[in-house]
């Protein structure tokens, strides 16, 4: 492995070329017409158009990637998360191609991308999951029995889903036709697949998530977990590292998730989410087979460098050295709440601050992506300190020309809930930002 | 100890203003008329204009600082490095005016800043000193004296100096009388003062040096130590955490240094400076009575806050918690080489990297200051990651507008010699800029 094409935009773009360059490899950058000043691109030892600013006529183009790689002479090709990263058709495509494709292998992306069959997978292995359908559903016939028999509040879920799409939450029994059709129709018109899924709904849960590795030797490594309840409308908004679940749990986690890597041979970084309402109450929700936006914070807290971890893996080369390590990270995402041109920048730094961001001043953000722009990152001994600090770095930061929710974050860190660690995943929705719930 | 006057200017205000923040400690930004739109001023609680842009007339006059802290109700006062930070009658006059200074106490920042005096403190304690003069000398008789005993080549130095300034080296006899003579007639010039003293001059040493923290009780801590061996015209330009010296003298350094603070009552931040050629090798040079540029280097490999152990120390409350590290850090100095506008900036971030800066976009970058603009800091596993990893921030770095020495640090970090780990003090003008030397 040579040369990487980063088959992404932003900020992961940027943390995937700078990775590549202390290991010595040499970096393309793709990049559509919308972003031919991005940062991005002008980091990379080369840069190519793949498309339009439409994101199916560049970033979700394989044709056009696969062409660049080409062109390019890329031995390999790094996803990133979102756009195409979990999909396995395009990591198959890859390897046809002869690249190497940094991620799990395509089967295992296919097997953990239907939520059915991964929830399968994953009870098969002694991981706990949400009590449920144990397969798709395409009838509401099907879904009744079911939600009669493991109780209500029941959800109900797009097999093919992510992102809320084609999700719907039923409280009795009277809701389920309406509620399961609606879900449904959404489904296909999303995903192009009516097949459902239903499970107990646990209120008012935790987003816990624990971040691993998986060698090609077969050994599994949970790194440690996440906790990333406080999201708006399924989006996350501020997450943190270590959680507060109980011990036990925690333990019991990174080992199901160990033998749940290991036993599923999954190749390169990945996450297990769940669900948690208290000790021995978690629930397997869905593994991501990439590099997620929050994984500042556990390598902060673990030493470990999981980009390169990712690279390394890939190429077939022994796991980075880290430092051993404690402590506490929280990172908070900062959105454009408009487009425009950053007309004035200060971005934080100093002890304890990362920022992980593809923002520079004169930089016309376009609107034709998603909207973060930075994440920033504090790390401290305790939660308390890491908290005061991530407000400080906030309050700092200068970001002039378009709409932030820089305002927003600091009145979120700064809630009695937020500093004495009690929330859940509907904190945000139900206390903070009801009207828009 | 509730709101703390910062007197002092650019990145390390900016450091000292964010940790106060961090406590919940008000503060009161100070500044000359060429400092009015500086970063510092922008970040503090208040501000308030000391005097014209010539240091004399604002950082260095007690008086208009004194009236500062008066005028705004600071009950305490942070020095910073540089201008007062090292003057005992500054102090003194702080707590005169009922202001915690935050540093030692002035009759031991008296002792240390009297280098002859050090020296004798330092012998007393059993940290390993230079041979040389064991008093002041004012006449070559008496320096020829010792110099014939301890053997050429030596170094007269002037007992009040800093900096170079009354510095010479002698290396036979026949260079004495001039040399001794000219050096004397500068440190008067300097500094007013015809004290000299006079040391075995120690080839192609290693600067290195233990930080260290006193504490209100009378316990010692010695953090650790750090590389300063690469400096031009005796300013350090690139410094590294942990140093690559032998074990027992490193465990014999932190031990002395631990002792030192410990004998002499020294409270709060401060350094002892040694040159190192081997093992048991080493000898003091002098005691530095402040915080350093060069401390974000231990806060990385060593978990402390350090600026946040001065406040905490001077408001005679409990050191802060810090994580468990270990690791490698290098920091390089980023110098403006002219002054004039910032009209493009971009700073490296992400992974193991922290930045402290008083820059931004837009920022004129005055002439009558310290030329250092920015340190950028690499924080890895081992060496190598540490050394590539702020290659490729400062490759990273934009910085238009005015002239800046990142080439020089660029080429300065691919060296053989570097990559080795192979140099000693005089390795930069000897074999990079002999023509400057």
């Amino acid at each position: 492995m040579e040369k990487v094409l980063i088959a992404n935009r932003g900020e992961i773009a940027v943390r995937i070329i700078r990775a590549c360059q202390e290991l010595g490899l040499n970096t393309v950058a793709v990049y559509s017409t919308a972003d031919r000043d991005a940062l991005h691109v002008k980091l990379a030892d080369e840069a190519v158009c793949i498309g339009a600013a439409s994101p199916t006529k560049s970033y979700l183009n394989m044709t056009n990637l696969l062409g660049a790689a080409q062109i390019t002479g890329a031995d390999a090709i790094h996803p990133g998360y979102g756009f195409l990263s979990e999909n396995a058709e395009f990591a198959e495509q890859c390897l046809k191609a002869g690249l190497t494709f940094i991620g799990p292998r395509p089967e295992t992306m296919r097997l953990l991308g239907d939520k059915a069959r991964a929830r399968e997978a994953m009870k098969a292995v002694g991981v706990p999951v949400t009590p449920g359908s144990d397969k798709e559903l395409t009838s509401v016939t099907e879904a009744q029995a079911i939600a009669t028999e493991i109780g209500y509040p029941v959800m109900v879920k797009a097999a093919a889903g992510g992102g809320g799409k084609g999700m719907r939450l039923i409280e009795t029994q009277a809701q389920l036709q309406e509620g399961f059709t609606m879900a449904q129709n959404e489904a296909v018109k999303a995903f192009g697949n009516n097949e459902m899924y239903l499970e107990k709904f646990i209120e008012r849960p935790r987003h816990i998530e624990v971040q691993v590795l998986g060698l090609a030797d077969g050994t599994g490594i949970a790194i440690g977990e996440r906790d990333c309840s406080l999201q708006n409308h399924h989006q996350k908004v501020v997450e943190e590292a270590p959680s507060n679940i109980d011990p036990a749990t925690r333990e019991h986690l990174l080992e199901v998730s160990k033998r749940a890597v290991e036993e599923l041979h999954y190749l390169g970084a990945g996450t297990l989410e769940f669900l948690y309402t208290g000790p021995n109450q978690v629930y397997f929700m869905e593994m991501n087979t990439r590099i997620q936006v929050e994984h500042p914070i556990s390598e902060l807290v673990s030493g470990w460098d999981l980009v390169k971890a990712q690279l390394l893996i890939a190429a077939g080369k022994p796991l980075p050295e880290r430092t051993a390590t404690n402590g506490y990270s929280i990172e908070c995402r900062v959105n454009a709440e408009s487009a425009g041109t950053i007309t004035g920048l200060h971005l934080p730094g100093g002890n304890g601050i990362r920022v992980d961001t593809a923002l520079y001043q004169g930089y016309k953000v376009p609107p034709n992506y998603d909207s973060m722009i930075a994440k920033i990152i504090s790390y401290a001994p305790d939660r308390e300190t890491a908290r005061r600090k991530l407000m400080v770095a906030i309050n700092e930061t200068v970001i002039s020309g378009i709409q932030t929710n820089l305002d927003f974050l600091n009145e979120l860190l700064q809630t009695e809930q937020f500093k004495q660690n009690d929330f859940d995943i509907d904190f945000i929705e139900r206390e903070l930002l009801p009207q828009q719930a």
